[in-house]
């Protein structure tokens, strides 16, 4: 683990990735580290229009990447060498990429996972998706735990192309290796705080999408912001209460991470996740919304998987089930309202029906 | 204490107070519970207004308010039999009203502060405030105590009149009493959950402002929603070490008094507090607020006395104490950015700075 960061590949080249490989460029030039850093895209074509052009058209029109970012298509290139990669790919299809790349990964390598989702079927976090792919035929599975690290936080991917201020939370199993990942993008418009609680961050980035889907919703229905506050705090209440269940710690969750993460998805009308619910909320079916919608809204694959996962584990989420209803048809949009704010009086803390 | 509530006195026809006066009245007449609800204010002629129009139109005009709703600018006649005194009057003018208004007070009165703030001079919370006043000359100071609660929450004061859905906490150091002032405003827009943490309600409702004043500025300095949501994470972080050093529950920082309350202040373009803090990023200068701003910014007068109390219990709270450096003068709003967003890499938990 003591190999010195020579080279960073971003695998992704949507809107997350690309602000990621920017950063990361930004970061070398700033620190003069000599890092070199390539962002990797599975779209020929629209990576040869970077190349040609030095920027993103896709994503971010008319801002120009750094000069020292190289591009590629070619999974063995961008992965040859490289100390540390980043995973900026859709939850539902990291594993598949991975499957693939695997071949060309250094032995030494740090994973660091941008995605966030319930992998449809296993339930699996994204951490532990990496772990299976990655152990299978490796001598040591710990060995390979030690090399997965997570990044989550208010982290709106339009703010950091602009070089806003941003903080985030970067963690792993042992701060030593948070902190490699830390280094490597700590630019100055960027500050990655490091920790070890990958569930928590995991968790917390993840069913927050769940959230904002139902915020979005609310928004849709022109309720006011003492209802969108009460759904975002009962929200996060709720992920909590999953994440502690399965070994996370309550700071993470009232952190960056956690409430940063929710707060920054649910007050940006940019989100893809909000832009669902507020879509379902004006009438479209929810099989319409990959119609509709030019990105993916994660939750829409994720929210039955988290509300399974809480259901093994005993854990009540009633703003998450309430989706998973309206999702499934089983809800209308129109009637959610009493499922958020139920009638009897009671103690807070003693039911979040 | 077993008294039935007959009468409900509200002090203070300003915008918090109208619209709570308007939920007690919807309230008795949803539940057909015979309650009678008396707005007081100080200005006669405004009163005269309230009573001619039936409507409050110098803060909701054009909203007819419940026929059964008394008005009245005669404190004696507000008072007089009333079994729950509700306190809607600014944080640093309650203890001279409350010196007044004593003497008609009934000894079995339930008082529920709505005010947020801290008072000059002498720190005290509004509960302590209240005890203080209350106490002086009473048999028992722990009956006095009794008699006591707090109400806070997401509550923007314009949804609650627009009858949007809305929840809050009311805490009392019994649920018992809790739940009597729960049940007075209990209608059909508006939760109140019941608790028995004073403490932590109080200090969630007041840092807040101070919180929302910084978002404000970080709105007038056009930072972007990955900023705000930051600054908002880690003010809920101080804001909960303080009410914690004060013997509060984590619980009710992380509930709708804490960050409940903290996102739609924030969210909202209508506060007072959040609106100071544009107007200072714009250049007004700290003193010259009070002519800019027709209603006032309770955390302007709030800040230094927070900051005062956490220093006296040694807890850091570096966004409460920029505040007061640019309240001060010691800071210019433009420098307040590296304050907010430090640069050293560290361990989320390990270090707030």
């Amino acid at each position: 683990m003591a190999h010195s960061v020579e080279k960073v590949a971003v695998l992704g080249a949507g809107s997350w990735g690309t602000a990621f490989a920017k950063m990361v460029a930004d970061t070398a030039k700033e620190s003069a580290s000599g890092v070199s850093t390539v962002l990797w895209g599975r779209n020929e074509q629209r990576i040869a229009d970077c190349v040609a052009t030095g920027r993103n058209e896709a994503y971010f029109p008319g801002v120009a990447l750094p000069e020292s970012l190289k591009f590629t298509a070619d999974l063995k290139e961008a992965l040859t060498g490289a100390d540390i990669v980043v995973l900026a790919v859709p939850a539902q299809s990291l594993r598949t990429q991975l499957e693939v790349a695997k071949q060309w990964i250094e032995p030494h390598a740090v994973m660091v996972s941008l995605a966030k989702g319930l992998e449809q079927g296993s339930g699996l976090r994204m951490s532990e998706v990496i772990a299976e792919v990655l152990q299978d035929g490796a001598a040591s599975a710990s060995a390979v735990e030690q090399r997965i690290c997570v990044l989550s936080g208010p982290n709106l991917a339009k703010e950091i192309v602009a070089e806003q201020p941003t903080a985030s939370v970067v963690a792993a199993s042992t701060e030593e290796v948070a902190r490699r990942v830390a280094e490597i993008c700590a630019c100055s418009y960027f500050r990655p705080y490091t920790g070890t609680d990958i569930i928590g961050v995991e968790i917390g980035g993840l069913v927050k999408n769940v959230i904002a889907l139902c915020v979005g919703i609310c928004e849709g229905k022109n309720y006011g912001d003492n209802s969108k506050a009460s759904v975002m705090t009962r929200g996060l209440a709720e992920t909590t209460r999953l994440a502690l269940a399965l070994g996370a710690e309550p700071a993470t969750l009232s952190g960056l991470a956690g409430m940063g993460d929710l707060i920054a998805t649910c007050s940006s009308p940019l989100s893809r996740n909000h832009t669902a619910g507020r879509l379902l909320a004006e009438g479209v079916q929810p099989a319409d919304l990959p119609k509709v919608m030019s990105q993916t809204a994660e939750s829409v694959k994720t929210a039955p998987v988290v509300a399974e996962l809480a259901r093994k584990h005993g854990v009540e989420m009633p703003i998450t089930e309430a989706v998973v209803a309206v999702l499934s048809h089983r809800v209308k949009v129109e009637d959610l309202a009493p499922k958020l704010l139920g009638r009897s009086l009671k103690n807070e803390n003693a039911s979040r029906a």
